[in-house]
C-alpha cells in the first residue's frame, strides 16, 4: 500500500493470469489480506509451469520455494477483477527467480509486486536436481535479461 | 528449505506464540504452502499487538503491510508443532519493521524466517499517522537492536 | 465424491460465475479440500448479492451464515476450470436459503452440490432483521419452487 | 449464529483438540469467516486419524469426504479460544460419520456444531475399500451410538 518503490507496469512482464477473488479473501481491514497475494503468485508460477506437461507437482520432481517476498503499493477490495503478470528474472543449474505483479481491473500499474524463487529437486531425496532441458526452455521462454 | 543464509535461533527473537497446523496447511507436495508462512507471521504480528488494547483492527486504526518476505530453510510437516518468534528491528514515525521466524518442535534453529514492514493508518483517510504513545511503547518493549 | 444422490445439473440453477483454482486449493491427496468448496460458494452467494449495491457488507447490515452442508461427487484438480451455479430456494422474513453446485469444465452434472442459509442482520445489534425490499427483489429473481 | 437446533455440550464428544486461531479467519464481517470451520473440521478427524500410525494420507490409503454440513450458532472472534470435540456416529464397511463442535474459550455449549461423512479409498483406483482392522478400531474407540 505505501511501499516508496515505483510500481511495475504491464509492459515489464511476459505472461499473464485471471484471478478471481474470494469473499474471504478480505480481511478485516476491508482488503485482500497479504497472506492471499503468496495464493496469488504460487497459483501463476504454478499456473505457467503446467501450461507445458514437465512432470513437476509428481512423485517425481517439485519445485519448492526457497524464497519469496512482495511489496503493497495499493489495497485490493472485493470488486476488483485481477490480473497476475510474471516474467522469470534468473536462471541458475537448479533454481530460478521469477518477477510478479498483480494488476487490477485496467491499472497500467501494479497494485502489489514479488519475487518467488524456486529451487528444483528430485521427490525422493529432496535434494536439489539440475533443471531438464524442457523445464528450462519453458523458463527461458519468459527469461527477461536484469 | 534451501535458502543459504544461517538459520537464526530462539535467542533472536522477543516473543513467542504457538501455532497449531491444519490439514490443509500441507500443499500436494506434502509440506505446509507458502503462503501460509504469511498466515502465521500475520497472527503473529497481530496477536502481539493485541496483547495490549491499542484499538487497532477498529474502526480508527490499521497496520497496514506495506512489504513482507520469507526465507524457507526446511520444510514443515503436518505432524510438527509449531513456535513463531517475533522481534521489532526498527520503529520510524509511523511504520515498523519486524523479524520473524517459525521454530518446529524443540528445534532452536529457524525453520523459516521472515519480514514484515507494517504502516499505521488512519481508518478514515488511509493515509499514515504517527504511531500513539502506547502503540510505541508497545513496540519498544520487543525492540532488538539491528 | 461418493454421494449417492444424483448430481445436479446447469439447468436447476439460476445464476453463475467462474471461480478460477489456486494451487494450495489442492490438498495431499491432489484434489480440492473440501473447506475450498465453502469459499467458493460464498464468493458466489455475494457475488450475486454485489451485483446489486444493497449495502451489504457494511457498517449497516450484513448476510451471516447460519448453516451450509455440501455433498461430494466427483474430484476436482488444479487443471479444471471451476464454474458455479446458485439458485435461491427459499425466502422467508429475515432468512434465505440457497442451493448451490460446482460445475467442472464442460461438466453438465455437477461435481458438488450445496446448500448456505443467510440470516440478514444488523451490524450494531447483531439480531435478525427483515429483508429490505430491494434485497428480497433481488434474491427472488433467480428464485426456483422447490 | 442463529441455528434454532440446540447447542450441543462438551460431554457428547470424545476427543478434543486446540486450534489456535488466525488473523485472517477473520472476514469483513468481525468474525470467523464459515469456510474456515470446515478446516478445524477437517484437521480434528485427520488429527485423530494421526493419533495412531494407520497409513492414511500415503500412497496406499484415503480418507475421502462424501458429504460434511455445518451449524453456526455464535460467532466466533480473535481473541478467542478455540477446542474442537470429535465422536463418531456411525461406522460402515468403508465410511464414517463424524460429530463435530467448536467450543469457545471455557463455554460448556458448541458455538457450531457439523458432521463429515468420510470414505476410505484406495490411491490408486480411487474405489472405496473396506477399512482395515486398525482403523475400524480406532474409530470405535470414539463411537458414540445414536
Amino acid at each position: 500500500m505505501n511501499s516508496r518503490a515505483p510500481a511495475e507496469r504491464r509492459a515489464a512482464f511476459r505472461w499473464f493470469t485471471g484471478v478471481t477473488l474470494r469473499w474471504n479473501d478480505i480481511d478485516i481491514f476491508g482488503h485482500v489480506n497479504n497472506a492471499r497475494y503468496y495464493e496469488f503468485f504460487d497459483t501463476t508460477v504454478l499456473g505457467f509451469l503446467h501450461t507445458r506437461d514437465l512432470g513437476i507437482g509428481t512423485e517425481r520432481a517439485a519445485m519448492v520455494v526457497a524464497e519469496n517476498g512482495c511489496r503493497f503499493h495499493r489495497e485490493i477490495v472485493f470488486a476488483d477483477r485481477l490480473e497476475m503478470g510474471l516474467r522469470v528474472e534468473h536462471i541458475g543449474t537448479s533454481s530460478a527467480r521469477y518477477g510478479l505483479a498483480a494488476f487490477v481491473n485496467d491499472d497500467e500499474e501494479a497494485s502489489a509486486s514479488g519475487h518467488f524463487v524456486h529451487v528444483f529437486v528430485d521427490q525422493q531425496t529432496k535434494r536439489p536436481k539440475p533443471f531438464p532441458t524442457p523445464v528450462r526452455e519453458h523458463l527461458e521462454s519468459i527469461l527477461v535479461a536484469a
